[in-house]
Formats: structure tokens, sequence, C-alpha cells
């Protein structure tokens, strides 16, 4: 019963760690975030979803400038740690330690970028990381979708550290 | 003679696509661009410099944000590109295809970033496509230093198309 137990303290604490809780973080913590008008669409166990308006984040040719996307994707993969990190009673910061980004396809609307939870066993190696050696990394793939097309891969790892 | 004719008609040209066309290019055409507050430093043949302050570029923990650093250094390169083309008589646009990043240390002040030409076969290798096909891709090394240290090392492809 230990495992049911356990899944029942986590699905309340993460209860605690939804949208508004990662809105505040975000725009609490980022200067840029505002300007980019990010908003969090839904956080759970599965599935993070973050979005920003085109007109801020427009080029030239009405399409979305790189530097939004990324940091659109790169604030998407952190809402998924952070709150990871939270729900699980970490009291760590996460940081982006390195990204590959391919723009397949221009995004002439609404910026929307989802992150999937990663494989139960990635997860498990971090929770062991950071609970063994206070600090542990783990990889997220981002995608922003535009008119059903995949239109920017995103793939980051993420280091977090237990605070001091 | 001709390719002392041809040094001399770019070097010509080169005049007017500096720092001022390369700022006011970035500042009509980038909407998020005013609010991380980028300034071209310098832009010549070998050498284009891009900086912004960190204030409106910092996150919590008083440190460069991620996406603003990738904004800066996509910028810069896509500067390079931009003014390479300009003053070769190019009426063509670049877009980012794609990158990879590495945060190395943290940012604690002004974000600068610069990006040295690439080898001179790659360049020819890049006009030539321009020319012939009316587009071309190029690959380029943005670095951000802070505190004479390798902060940020953004390595990216740009895809440049001929105008219809």
């Amino acid at each position: 019963m230990e495992q049911d137990t356990k899944i029942d303290r986590v699905t309340l604490q993460t209860g605690d760690f939804g949208c508004d809780y990662l809105q505040n973080r975000i725009v609490g913590e980022f200067m840029l975030a505002r300007h980019i008008g990010i908003l969090v669409e839904s956080a759970d166990d599965a599935v993070v979803v973050l979005r920003a308006p085109l007109a801020p984040n427009a080029n030239y040719k009405g399409t979305a400038f790189g530097g939004s996307l990324y940091s659109l994707a790169v604030l998407t993969g952190w809402a998924w740690v952070t709150r990871y990190l939270a729900a699980h009673g970490f009291s760590a910061d996460a940081v982006i330690q390195e990204s590959r980004v391919r723009f397949l396809a221009p995004v002439q609307g609404e910026l929307r970028a989802s992150t999937v939870a990663p494989p139960k066993a990635q997860i498990e190696k971090f929770r062991k990381m950071l609970q063994r050696a206070g600090r542990g990394r783990i990889g997220l793939r981002v995608e922003i979708h535009y008119d059903q097309t995949l239109a920017t891969l995103f793939e980051g790892v993420f280091a977090a550290a237990m605070r001091r």
C-alpha cells in the first residue's frame, strides 16, 4: 500500500501547483515574460501548455520571431520541471543548460507550446539524482504547432539544484 | 583588375550598412527587440556586436534569462547575414532555421554578443547559392562573454531567400 499512499500524496500536492502557481512564478521571475505575454493554459501531471499572442512577438513578415518561440519553449520546459520540483517537495531551482531548436514552419498566429512528461524511468532517475546528489538533469521536448503543423521543435536539457 | 574593382564596390556599399542600418532594421522589424533593449554596438566586414542591458532581461536570480540570451544571439547572427545581403546587393531576407545553444556560465550584467565572419569559402558558397538558386544557407557561431568567460555559445544555420 506504500505505492498507493505515495500516489495520493503526490496527486494532492500537485493540485496546488497548477496554472495559477506557474503563471505567478513565470511573470514574477522573468522580466521578459510580461512583454511576450506568456499565459499558462494548462498544467497537470501529463502535459504543460503555454501560449502567447502573436502581436508582441511578430517580426516584419507577420510571423513569430525565433527568439519569442525559443522563449516560450524554454519557459514551457522550465514550467514542467518547476512544477515537478514543487509538487514533489523539492526546494530546488531549474535552469536551462543546453538546447537544440529547429524552426520547421512559420507561426502566423498565436504561439502555443506544449510538453509531455518524459518517460517514467527518466523522471525516476532525475528524482533519485536530486535526492542523492542535490542536483539532477532532465531532457524535455517542447513542440509548437501552428495550423496542425509542427512549427518549432525544442529539445532541451534542464538542470535542477537544491537551494542552499 | 576585376578583383580590385569588385572589392572597392563592396567596400563602398558596406559603408552604408553599419550600426545605424542594422539598429533601424532590428527595432523596426522585431517587436520584442525593443523590450530586450537591443543595441548594435559595431558592425563591419569582420565582426558584428550587439548588446542589451540586464534589467529587462533578468530572471529571479539576477542573471540573464535564457530566452533573452537566445534572442540576442539569434539577432546577432541575423544582423551579420542581413548586413552581408544588403552590402552585396542581394534583395533577400534571412531567417533562422536551426540552432544549438549551450549555457555555460551565468550572465550577471550587460548581455554582449559577437559573431565573427565565417571562413571565406563558406561565404563564397553562400553567395553562389544565392546567385544560382535564389536561396542559400550559412552557419554562424555567436558567443556571449561575461566577465571574461564564454557564457553562452550559439551555433545556428540561417537561410536566405531572394524576395519575389
